[in-house]
This record gives structure tokens, sequence and C-alpha cells, in this order.
């Protein structure tokens, strides 16, 4: 988050940003709104709800996210403010080093208590804190207090999207395979686009963050990047594409696998991606609305960086790049499937509206490693903990999927997901050598 | 249960336990009730904790206990039931193979849906076809009918005496360590009663039940045994007693374990028994009311047959076997801090009330292996599954707790649990040769 | 070991064990020259092997035997004895606890150092100071020196079992499937043998070990048991009767399991007995001879005590408690296919010479639990491990097997295992209710 | 391994490799010799070792090479060859998904046949046949053969280091801590040398191989990339200066770990490098020649990734990435502590002789994830598994070690590791912004 930085830099970005408290406030108001405005579809029972240590209970996002307010604002600003509950700092740490041994992940379903309804109260008393604070807050505190207000809403927005993604992976091993929300559309089907090849000579880039708005830390610094000619694939890989894969033997064949994902995808039996069931014969995926036919003309969901490299192998071409996928992405319009269309679910590219697919539908599986860019210094104290410590193991994705907000989502925006993850809404870009 | 057996059993049992329908219907929803009033304290959250795979969510065995009926009862003999819900019989299947392969005991947790209030319905619906059965069945089918019942109603206690286990788990590992029921009151600390020996001369003994009334099957047949001299303790081990054997270094000294519990012992870290905690140098105990002091004239709880047996051998004495605790126990009057006391943990012994706690307190290990008695034969179909599969590797306990029923335990009753098993009310009498 | 007891129990026994040191001097030199014998037909490369952690190196074997005469006899009894090496008391300690925390068993194939060489060196230096031992020791020593010599003989010969046993399995794991010995040869094939049953009518038994000779201490103390009326069958259970068994789907039908048994035959996927592999529609058993195709009329081998007891379940029998078997077994001439008849391998009953097999051939499971006998008490000290401190989670097998030595075994001797084990020579021989 | 690419990239570069079949045929005794004497100070039972599954036993490593010419030489260029076994194709090939399943890598101690001697006698037809083999292919097959082979030498050096780094592995465990060659000499201390910074200014530098001498396919193809200005440290990172890091309590402060380093950390114990042992109060070291006293000035070696990254951040720096390091040391002379200087063991930098150390002595962490260079692609046919299919979660490391062959090392060289690796020779290089 680059606005926790230098003061220079605080002095130059925040009034770009935010002109005034009020802005900044009613965008508080409004994700805070967001977060509980999602949980309105379960019932008591699914907010505790924990099928692997990945995915978190609703309810434990509804808490760290207020935890969050709570530690990095209240505490720090507001006198007087008194915690909702002494250990709730311990119990709603994520992973947070610096702060305290976080309460560990993978028993995160185990806390029955607090109640969810005690997590509501909680948030209420945050948020009139939050309100003490909006008002009560120095101008000479106000560029470090509203630089943390807004990573604080993005970090909100982040456990949105993991609170939508978990759902599904939790409903998803339940064998009445529940539906988050049974009333959810699809678009009418349009007419298919073909796959083309969006061509860049070689050359020296500018890729990263510029600074003029809000990023998280690990979007810069801005550098300068050397690439040879490539190009890009004109929309994602669809369900369609990546059944001649499958049933080419794809799965069965080590030639396209890297050895750790051959490895993995023998441990795991995998056969098709995640969510994937043949029932009678016919192919079926769970989603959000709960069981549907496969959709040949809607992009591949729910694929491991494994299995995206796989089929890039098998289809003779490879994945992207980060550097590549942003040097073509930030030249397109920031529009997409994303989660105020309100699908839930990736849909076919839209030759009219949307023919390119950049953003929205599925986070595209780039080759890059998820490393520092050059230069790149983690912030000091806690909040320091956000990003840099997790750069090693993972890959990087790009672009947002269907469950990302609108006003979240950038082309600078690093996504970040170990190669065996696949409850993600993870998919496939190709590129190419030119 | 002999209920089920030959039809000369049936005859021989049946009237001298239920003389007419409206008795058993009576007991029958008196047990129904019970299970829903143990749940009163909880919230919505609590149902559906799993904290280990051992242990059970609430709103499981809420849920198990009407498959019960439904399963071996309505679908047997209501004409024209419909079962609540066509995935049912496989959800709440907990290990009956013959009924099909039960979903997976450890992810009960996961199944969110149905809800605790779709629970609740289908236990209602249970309950209104079950006053059906009552008033329909035929003269002919009722000698089954009234057996099936009749298990149905001790199967539904026994997993009432779970449900209050189990809590106690799930609430244990949550650091904010809530008590289930704040309220409950423990006795005035009566007079300390001196440990002393019952003698019992060798010779021959019958042991099992005797047929005249209820009984599980693997109380029977009753039969012989040849015993030798011996004496038990007048009274269980008390927390004071076991904690000489802590500070004496028991569980850092390796001659008095048996060879695989040291291995657990050391695996698993343990170095008291489970619930026991030292906060600012004083044990601490966590109870179904919560954290509190330990009592030092409480009999010694929560502790693996492992524990018992090294507590034994470090005293220089041994545990009992069951024949020779049955022998004694038939003797005494049933009664004891079960259940229905209300203090839902063991309590001293009471010279005047209950001296020699051979019923309730806590469960007592026994040194027998949980084997088929001589000329046990399961029933035939899927009740059979009901004990006699689970005969290897268990040990038998006898005596009931303060979490079981009082009309549900009797001088006869085996209960059996794995040598590592701690969750439990299990607790320790000692045996001498003589 | 009933030797290493009180002095009344050595003034009776020793006398009549071994009338001269001379007696029990060649004994010694016989066990120990015996253990090296059977490694004559291995490579270097064989010597470390350790395929599971059940098993243990060749090696190990050779240098645990040492061991055991050099901790409990010559650095208890040989005055000026130096230990071959200062680490050796660590390396080679298989279980005692009090002799100090043993080297882990499952990384027993770990030590390269000390090479076999150096092991064989370790044997002839034990072996000289046991000579010296025989000559120097002091008539008011000799009853406790010989009751452990002579314990340490039957310790190595049970450590011979287990060398063979051991080498099998860690055979079996090579694809290229070695033989111990190619040479081994079979019995020309007799006639087949009705399996009939053998009755005994209820009452009062004596069994245990009647202390007259050596046994190890877990026989005793001999005591009456009362039985019910029973049958044993008169031979072993064979191939093609266990074959009945598969072809009829008794590893996939669950009733007739005990569920510890299910759950594991399951995650092992066990599909037949071990060492049975099925080449081009013919079933072949690995042998300590190589592959060898499937005799039908061999006693069935390596089946854990899960299978035998789910056979007998499937052929409407039990298997016999240990009481039962050894009450028929007293009464038997002590002959059978042992270790000294060289085939290595069960074979079938013979009419003329051997028809029962209640010796050799295949340890017999029984449904009795290993515990304590009444009155038993583990010896003082560190031997006081030998036995009883394995008295929990396994059952008694009975009656040695073709890998025994003839002058180890008897009637009371109790063999025990996990009832998942199947690397011993194990089989099946029926009981039924009279 | 640029030489099996084009016919263009052969014609180019065979020639200037080996002028004459003579020159190759002799590196291939050269090395195919070195194989042997490594084993010169081995037992028979040493052979066999494996004691975790990265490891691979000496005897394995003897016959693996062996089958690499068999497979891709011998097999598919010589008529009528025949294999030594049929079944080593399979017991022998390491990862080699497209000759078919190999033999699962953790199993490999299991192979006590075929025996030592018996993999003696297939590496000396396997020399006979290839002696025929340089002697009859055609001019025609010459190159592509010519390629093949050299790749067999890189290959076999490989294997001769592993075989170094796995021994040292493998005697590690053992509790009587056996030196490989305790006449291993060190040299006399050197006056320590200061480290300093060596200053690179920011540019385009061209980095991987050039094509015109042996390499592997991951080093290439040759390509641009764009650097910031940048230092590197003139030296390697010594046990003094890590001990600082140690014992300002690195090992207990999260802060300066990456999040999965934190985690494996703490599973694994970590608190000082692997073979570091505090024996009263002093830090001694595993070494080839056994435990030996900790030098200060030595580079600190047998570290992680993970550690070598937390040291850098502790430091205030970081690790180089691997262009930055391939760009200051391709100006180096390639001279170091390698296997040659008969070490085995890393030593002081040497002001006169070795001051910078880039050469030689640890395997250099760099931050840099192991990745397909631009336009890589892996060959066709199985021998495209050698690199490519391992670039996905692993770190590249650079330089050589004391165990690597001087032949066998350059500046392109990429070697690569998990993160949490330690059994390498793997120390610390720091690098700095600009």
């Amino acid at each position: 988050m680059n606005l926790i930085g230098s003061s220079s830099q605080q002095e130059r970005n925040v009034p770009s940003l935010v002109s005034t408290r009020e802005m900044l406030s009613a965008r508080y108001r409004s994700v805070r709104r967001m977060s509980e405005t999602l949980g309105q579809s379960l019932t008591p029972d699914d907010y505790g709800l924990q099928a692997m240590p990945d995915v978190s209970p609703a309810k434990w996002h509804l808490a760290h996210t207020s935890w969050f307010f709570e530690t990095f604002l209240l505490n720090a600003f507001l006198p007087d403010y008194h915690r909702f509950h002494p250990q709730y700092e311990y119990l709603f740490n994520s992973y947070y080093q610096q702060v305290g041994a976080p309460f560990p992940r993978a028993q995160r379903a185990l806390l029955s208590r607090p109640s969810t309804e005690e997590i509501f109260r909680y948030r209420a008393q945050v948020d009139a804190a939050m309100t003490s604070l909006f008002s009560s807050v120095t101008e000479v505190q106000w560029p470090e207090v509203a630089a943390r207000i807004l990573l604080g809403c993005h970090h909100e927005q982040q456990h949105q999207e993991l609170f939508l993604t978990d759902i599904k992976y939790n409903f998803s091993v339940n064998p009445l395979k529940p539906a988050y929300r049974a009333d959810l559309r699809l678009p009418e089907p349009g007419a298919s686009t073909t796959l083309r090849w969006i061509e860049q000579p070689g050359g020296v880039q500018e890729i990263g963050h510029d600074g003029g708005d809000f990023s998280f830390d690990n979007e810069g610094p801005r550098h300068r990047v050397l690439q040879k000619s490539y190009a890009l694939a004109s929309r994602l890989i669809t369900n369609a594409e990546y059944l001649e894969f499958i049933e080419a033997g794809g799965y069965r064949q080590a030639q396209h696998w890297l050895a750790d994902g051959w490895r993995v995808a023998a441990e795991q039996a995998w056969q098709a991606p995640l969510y994937w069931e043949k029932i009678d014969g016919s192919w079926q995926l769970f989603t959000l609305a709960g069981m549907r036919p496969l959709n040949p003309t809607e992009p591949v969901c729910h694929v491991s960086f494994y299995e995206a490299d796989a089929y890039a192998r098998w289809a003779g071409k490879r994945l992207p790049t980060e550097d590549e996928w942003e040097t073509l992405a930030r030249g397109e319009t920031l529009r997409g499937n994303l989660r105020d269309s309100g699908y839930l679910h990736p849909i076919p590219a839209q030759a009219q509206t949307n023919p390119t697919q950049f953003f929205g539908d599925v986070w595209e599986w780039t080759r890059s490693s998820y490393a520092p860019y050059p230069g790149y210094r983690p912030n000091p104290g806690a909040l320091g903990e956000y990003n840099g410590k997790f750069m090693v193991n993972q890959l990087v994705l790009r672009g947002g999927s269907c469950v990302t907000s609108a006003d979240h989502i950038r082309a600078s925006y690093r996504n970040f997901f170990y190669p065996a993850d696949r409850w993600q809404f993870s998919g496939i870009r190709l590129a190419d050598d030119r």
C-alpha cells in the first residue's frame, strides 16, 4: 500500500484520492454495509463453516475486517477507545506476527463463540467508533489515518471476495449441494468469439502502479522491463477448449506437466477442474447457484496453475508473464464481468461489450513467481506484513474475477496463490513467443 | 439388545417391560424432549461444532437419533411413511454399513445444511409419525416394534450423554473457555472418605444381564466366571491422589506405563488429565460451567486407560476386571451422581449418601478388553452392527458418569472406549489381588 | 520368564533345567551359531534392509541379541568386562526404557555403521566373554546367571524367527522378488485331509505354564478357567478355503468385518493375504524361495487378525480363545512343520505325520486379547519390560510357525501381535460353540 | 543441454567442443572412474543408505548414471546391445516419465538387490559397450551421439556432487557421526578479508550461455535483461557473521522471515544451520571429516533459502537476483574451492588466491525463482525432462560448491532447490540496491 510510506508519498497522493473526509467516510460505510449484505442468504449454521484450512468461516471474515480497523485505526488514533473484547486481538488476527501470534488458521471453525450475533455487535461498535474517528482526527494525523482507512476498505473488499470464494468451497463439500443464491441469473448466450492473437513487439515497457491513486505496496515501485516480442490470446480459454484437453488424455500424460504438478494431480486424483462432476455422462459444475450443466462457451474456471500450465503446453503455447499481461491490459477499458454484474460466475466473451475479458470473469494465472519488484521495501511495522512476506512459492494472477468489486481492480493489481490452489476463480489466457 | 432376538426372548421380556403402549409412548416422548432441552443454553453457532473426529456436532446428535427411529421403525413398520428427505438416510447414518456407506464421521461439521432449524422440523415429523405408529401398529408387530422403540430410547439416551461429553470438548478448545451452563451448582463439600478395600473371596460368579429388563445385546449371554480372591477400592481415586502421582514424576517415568501408552503420552505431550490447566501456579479444570479451581476431593476425571493403568501400577495396585467390578456393583443400590443430580461434574464421595461411587461420577476403566461374552452372537441385519463390530481394541468401562441418565445405567452395562481416549468422563477405581 | 522371580521359583526350576553348566554352555553356543548361519545366503547389502518400521535389519538382530547378553549378563556378572563400544548400549537397545531411551526403532536402517563386519566382531567378543563367565561365575550367582542365559537363548531364538520373518518382508518389496534361499524344497503333496471338529465339553481347566521347564513370564501363573462346551477345527484353514471367501466377495462385504478391520482393509486396499499376487490370472505367493504358484492345500498364511476374524464370521464360526486352544493343544505331541523341517513355508496337513497342525506351519490367531493372567506381576528391573508392558491392543497367537525353532515352542507359549499385522506367518483355526 | 537442439546448433557447437572422438572418450573414462573412486572410503553397508527421500543411496547414483548411458546412448545407437537386466530400465530411472513410470524415489534404499557388486558389473558392461560405441558410431550419427555423451558426462558429474552431498546427510543422522574421510585436511588459516561492495551501474546486460561450449538447456537462450544499479558483497557471509544473527534472536523474530519460512522453521525447530550442534556450550559442525569445531571465518553453509533471506533482511540487505550474480561473476576467473581442491568443505576467503568466492565453497542462493528464460523450449523426447519440468517452486543457486568438479561449473550454470532445502552446500552472498 504505497500510501503508507514516506511522508513525501503521502503528501503527493492523498489529496488526489480523497478530497474530503466525507468522501472517504461514505466509501467506508458503503464497503462495510456490503460485507453484511453478502451474508443475507445464509443460515446461522453457514456462518461458521470451514471446509479446509485455506478457507475461512463467513463470520471470521466479518470479524477480521473489523479487527483491522480496530487494530490499525481505533487503537492507534482514537483516544480512549476500548477494544470490544480483550481476546479479539488474538482471535481475529489473520497473520500479523508483530501484533502477536495469531489464532491458528485451520481452527477458525472451532470458534462458535463469539457468536455471529456477537460479531455483528462488534461490527456496530467499530463502525460507531470509526464515525467518531472521522470527526475527531486532527489535520496532522489525517493523511496517515486516511491512508489506513483506504487500505482497510480495500482490505475488506478482498475479504468480500474471499467470502464468496470460500462459501462456494464450503458448500461444495455438502452432498446436498446447497446454493448460495438460487436466484442468480446468467446472461443471454451471445455469439461465440474466435480466439485471435494480440501482437506486441519487443522493447522496454514501464510496469507497476504509477502512484496516482490507491494501490497495494506490492504493485510498486514502477519500473522498466525489457520484453521480447510476444502475443496474448484475445480472450480466455473456454470450457469447450479445456474439455478437448481432458478428452485428449491431458490428465494422464506426464509430458505436459511440471513435475510438481504431476505429483499433486496424482495424489489428489485430478481428472477435471475443481467443481466439475460427471453425472450420468454429462458434465455439471457446482456454482454459487448450485449445480448447473457445463456451458461450453464460458471461460474455464477453478484450475490450478499446474493445470493452466499443462493446458498451455498441450496447446503448444505458454502462459503470459505478469509484465506481458500488464502491458496489454493497461490499454483496455476497465470493465468486465465483475461482482457488480451480479452473475457471480464467469460468462462467455461478449463480442460487443467485453471481447477480451482482461478484467473480471476469472483471475488469470501468469507464469511469474510472486516476487518483489526492484527496489521494493515493505513498510515498517505490522502493516509491512500485508504483502511482502508472501513473496515466495506463489504465482501471480491478474485481472480480477466475477466476485471482485469493480472499484477494487486495476491493471497493476497483483494477486497471488500457490500453484496447486483451485478454489479461487482462476482461469487461463494463453501467450506465445514471436 | 436382547429384545431383538429369538421370539421366545421377546415373549418373555416385553410384557414385563412395557405393560401398555402408553407407558412406552410416554417414555418415548420424555426421552425425545430431553434431547432438545439439552440444547437450550447453546447459541445457533454452537450446534455445528466438531473439534475432533471423535466428537459430533450437537445438531448431528439431534438428527441421527431421529434417523434411528425413521430407519428402524417408521420405514419398516409405518405404511406409507415418507422419509423427511431422501439424502438423510445417508447423511445421518452413523456406522450401519448394511444401511449403506455412511457420510464420513470426521466431516460432520461440514453439514451446515440441513440447518439446525430444519433438523428440529425433522424431529417433529418423526415424532408425529411415531405417534401414528404407536396407535396403528398391530398386536402381531407390537413385540418387535416395542423392542425397537425401547432400543431407540436407550440409543437416544446414549447420544444425550455424548451431546454433553462432546460439547464439553468442543468448548474446551476455544480460548474464550465458554461455559455450557454457567449456572451449574456444586454440592456442599462433605467429609472426606477414607479409601478402604472391599474384599471378595474367589469362586464362581454369574455375570451379564439376566434378561429381566432392557439391556444391550453385549451384556449377555449371562454366564459363569471363575474368580480368584480380590479386593476393590471402596471409592474412586481423587484429584488429590492423582496429583501425588503427577508430582512424583509419574508422567516422566516409563516404568509405570504400558509401552503403547508411553508412546501416546509422549506424542501428545500429556502432563495431566485432559482439561487440567496450570494457571499462575494453580491447577484449574475446564468444566461444563467453565474454568474452575481443582477440588482435591473430587474424583479424578478425563484420564485415558493408559493413565489409569499407570496410576494403578505406580500405586502398587491394578485396575479391576469387568467381572470383578460387576460382581461387587450388582449388590449396590443404583444411585449416585448421575445426570439427574444436575451437577454435570464428578463430586466427592458422600459418606452418607454415596460412599462407594459405583454408579455415576465417572466411567470406571477396567482392564478387560471389550470382547464378546461366551456364546454371544450379534443380531441379524443392520441392528447387529450396534455393538458387536466394535469388539476389538477397546477397553470396558463400567458404572456410568455424571452425564448418564439414571434410568439408563445398570450393573451389567458395558461401555467401551479406546485406551487413549480422554474426552469421556472416565476415572479410576483400584483393585488388588488377595 | 519365570526363572527370574522369587528365589523359591528359582530353587525349584533351575536344577531341572540345566543339570550342568556344560549343557547350558552348549545350548548357548548352538543358538549363537544358528543366528549367524541364517545369514549365509545374504549379500552384504541385505543386512541393513528395513522396509517398514515393524521389521528390523538383519544386522540389527545380530547386534541386539548380543547386546542382551552384554547388558544383562556380562555387565552385571563378569568383573572387569568392558563394553565393546560405549554407544552400543544405546544403539542396540530395543525397548528397555530402564536401560535408557532406545535408538528410534524406525531408523535402524540408518545405522550403516557399525558395519556388519564390525557387528560380527562384537558377537565374537561377547561370545568370548560369555565363555569366561561360564567358567568364572560362582555357585551363589549361578542360578540367577543360568536363568538369564536361558532367557537370552530363548530371546535370541525369537530374533532368529524375526530374522526370517523380516527378511521375507524386506525382500517382498523389491520388484526383483529375490529369494532368500532359492534352494528351499517342499514336501511331496500328500492326501488332503478333511476338516473335522474336536469336541471339548465345558468345565474347569488349568492353563498356563506349570513351571517344570523354561517359560516366559507371561505364560504364568498357571490358573483355572471355566469353559463352556466348544469344538476346534481339526486342522488349519487352507488357501483353497480362503479363496472361497475372497471369491465370494469377502473383502467387499462389511458385515463380516470388525469396524476397525473394515477401515484398515479399505485404507490399505486389502484384497487378499499379504504376499498374494495375481499374475496373468493366477495367484502366486511370495515365499522365502521367491515367487511360487499358490498351493490350494497349504494353510493360508500372512492374514491379519481382522481377516482371520472376518473369515470365521463368513464361515459361520469364530476364532478360538487362547485357553480353548491350549486345553486341546497340550494333549498333542509337540511336532510339526517348524523351522527344523527346513521348508520355511507352511505345508499341507499330513494325515500320517501331522494331521492337526497345532504346532508349526502358522501362528494361530486367537480372539483373546493379550492380557496378564490373574496374579501376574512383571519382574523387577529392566527385564520386567520383556513382556508385561505390551499387554494392551494386541491379540494372542499360539502354536509357532514354520520359522520357529522346535525347541522354542510349547503349548503354553503366548505370542502377540496387533490385529492389523500381516507380515508374521499367521493363519487361521476355526472354533465353534457347542 | 543446448547440444541437443536444432541441427544448426549441433553443427556450430560440436566441432569446437570435441575435436576428436579420442578426447571425448578420454573424458568419458575419466568421469566414470571418478564416480567409483568416490566410494573407496565406504563400507559395503554404506552404499545402500538413504536417510531421507531427497537423498539417494550411493549405489543408486552408480547405477543411475550407467542407466543414463544405457538408455540414451547404447539402446539408441549401438546395434544389438542388450540391456544388462530387463528391470533396470525401471529400477534406475530417476524421473523420466517418458521412459516409463520410475521406481519410487523414497524407496531406493529398499533395493538391496541388485547388490553393489552387481552394480559394479553393470558399470563395467556399460563401459565396455560405450567403448564399442565410440569406435562404431558413424559420422552421421556422431554429432548427436557426441552431444549425448557429453551430456551424460556432465550428468554423471552432477551425481558425483550429489554422492558427496548425500553421504554427508546419510552419515549425519548416525549417532556415531562417522567420517566419510577422516583424513581430509584444511588450509592454513589466512588473513580474514573485509566485506566490501562491488558496485554495478544499471543498464542492459546479456545473460545466459553463449553457446560456445557445453551448457545445460536451462542456461539459454542468451537474452538481454534491464538492471537497476546494485551492489554485491565482495565475499560470502561467514559463520561468525551468521552467529551474530543467531545470537541476536534471528530464529525467534518473525519479522525477518518469509511467512512460509517462518512456518517451516517452527515445524522443524530450526535454531541454526543444518549440521550445527552445540556441545558443551561450543558450536561444532558435522563435516565429511566428522565433527569439527566451528571456524568463524569459514562461509556459512547448509542454510535454506528461508534462512539466507531472513539473514539478509536482518542485515538490512537482500539476496541477489540470478542475473545480477551472473553479470558480475562472468568477469571473474573460474577458480575457487571446488572439489578438486580436496577440502570438501568451505574455506575462508583467501585474500591472495580467492578473494571473492564466486566459484566454489557454497552454492549461493539467489532470490530468483527457477523459471524458463524467454524463448526457452525443452528438447523433444525424454531428454526434454532433464531440466524444464522442474521450473516451479524452486530457487536458483549459483557458483558451485566445494563438492563441484572444476570442469563442471561456469558463470551461466543454474542450480535449483526448494526454499526449505538445507542438505546442499548452500550459503549466502548479500546484495543491495543503489
